[in-house]
């Protein structure tokens, strides 16, 4: 009937998986047959995606008989064991998981940054980076064309659905037992508001929490070491100097990010600008004088990396400071994917 | 009476005024008579003080005769009128505004970093930092004294309160707009939701903001330039590079920010901690596994400024990464105000 490759959404259920279905809605369909896969209980399920009806099937190897290029939207341990078996049935996997972004035979692909890496996928597997990461690596990438980049100092303002919809949850329910109080005023309060922390150490609403993820060593966070690692392979700089501080703020969807970035040659404010307001997948709103600049109430929902705030270091003429945010959703889950996806079709429809 | 001297509190009807009385009755009774002075709008006013109540006198220069020690919480321009007079009247003014803060001739003093600056007042006046820098810079200080600081990158996240009471007005209003409702998914929905933005620039509440102050040349704000000339003027290093972004978050009251500091020597983390542990004015709680770090809930209404995420830069020996928290209307306003007047009292007393 086509001669379009056929695609695969595994997690067709789940918060990312949500998201992916109305993107691959709005996108240029470049697609024939569009499967949808979840765990066996979700199988049955009846979900919309290019305005057709799709019924979700078990996740089994026999599931991927036919499927060119099979997205995964799943835990790591899913992805772990799937992913591989998805690959031995010919299909291309484009795993948002973290279970295979360190793998050296597994490249990590941003298509604003490093779109020919797609070709060198020796295990059939490619990676979406973390969405911290993803957040703030289209405009550092542009950048670092120009001036090369040397080190980035990076601080989050982590959004609640980073941690999933349970994490959404907690924070709506959070919300709802602190507005009309005082809570916020006096040590410990807010606790005795807050019945239900959700994913969260503490809580959220009305107050701010430096963790994410989980422990790793030197009292590092699992994010932290994402938002370094993935920056350095996602760049191919090994030895980009990286220290990340991972925050968790409450907003519902949208991460922001604080960027002090160091480069090889001196930039200057208004070129650095300039590069940002020319750059794919990039939207540059500085206007301060007017207060213009990115917030999250604005970038949900949207594609690019919006970035303001654009200052040169007062005291280090080789670097910038920056204000970055990105739809953690979309630009730093779901969209990504699709658009290594579509990197994907091309070499297919060929 | 008394040989004790005797305490002027200028602006004690406004927010940090109102913690103000309540810090001079918490803390040890160094003071004689206390006189509460106020805009003529509210003379005649009544306020409790050391148990005792006190009636509010209009601000006048016969309004400082007789005192020893006059602190200023009010707005910059009427710090800058004012404390001079009451300076020519013979009083030492500790002023809480900007408006001296930078003047050469006014020294700039955390009473547990550089205490002996209060003797060196050719003006007779004593500037209180910021709050964004009182937040950190204990916690700084300490570390100076051991590996000598050679860099900051700093990121804010400070709370509503830090724009008065009107900011707090305004959080807690958007926070009834907001709760129970599904702003905060779609592109600018928080905007419909939020009818009155307070002194903020944007929705705060389920929003972060990344702007604080005005604007200052090349994009700063003047939050971010406190930070950076403050710091170097408090450490008394000229040549300490800052790079700072403040970014206002949905929190009531405590600024928190992280930290990324590059010393002369190199420090270990676990001697950091140590420092830290043992310095005066800091806690530290920095136990990850237990998911025992500060948070603005439970700094709220404490004195000291809580440090946690202790960690050395990765690919940086000399440097350290850090999540420091302090109550804005405490340590980063009245009670560091009442420190240095302490600082006072003992001279007077002598």
């Amino acid at each position: 009937m086509s001669n379009k490759p056929s695609l695969a959404v595994v997690g067709a259920t789940g918060a990312v998986g949500t998201v992916m279905l109305s993107i691959l809605s709005e996108r240029a369909d470049v697609w024939g047959e569009i499967r949808l896969i979840a765990s066996a209980r979700s199988a049955g399920k009846k979900l919309k995606c290019r305005g057709e009806e799709l019924t979700v099937v078990a996740l089994s190897p026999e599931a991927f008989d036919g499927i060119d290029v099979a997205m995964f939207d799943v835990p790591d341990e899913v992805s772990a064991e799937w992913a591989p078996i998805a690959a031995s049935r010919g299909a291309v996997v484009v795993d948002n998981s973290g279970a295979f972004r360190m793998d050296a035979d597994v490249p990590l692909v941003v298509p604003e940054v490093n779109p020919e890496m797609v070709k060198q996928r020796p295990r059939g597997i490619i990676s979406n980076p973390n969405c911290t990461t993803l957040s703030m690596i289209v405009a550092m990438g542009a950048l670092h064309k120009t001036y090369g980049l040397k080190e980035l100092v990076v601080s989050s303002y982590q959004a609640a659905s980073g941690a999933g919809q349970s994490g959404i949850d907690a924070l709506r329910a959070q919300m709802k037992q602190v507005a009309g109080t005082d809570a916020g005023d006096a040590t410990g309060d807010l606790r005795k508001h807050v019945t239900d922390l959700g994913p969260f150490p503490a809580p959220l609403a009305l107050n701010v929490v430096p963790w994410a993820g989980s422990l790793k060593a030197d009292g590092y966070s699992s994010e932290e070491l994402k938002v370094r690692n993935e920056s350095r392979k996602i760049l191919g700089l090994a030895n980009l100097k990286v220290s990340a501080t991972c925050v968790r703020v409450p907003v519902i969807t949208t991460h922001s990010l604080t960027v002090h970035a160091v480069f090889e040659k001196e930039p200057s404010r208004k070129a650095a600008q300039d590069i940002l307001a020319n750059a794919a997948g990039v939207k540059l709103v500085d206007d301060p004088e007017n207060y213009k600049f990115p917030t999250p109430a604005d970038v949900v929902g949207t594609d690019p990396t919006w970035v303001g705030r654009v200052r040169k270091s007062i005291d280090d003429p080789m670097a910038l400071d920056l204000f970055v945010c990105g739809d953690n959703l979309r630009k730093g889950a779901a969209l990504n994917t699709a658009q290594i996806a579509e990197l994907l079709a091309v070499e297919f429809t060929k």
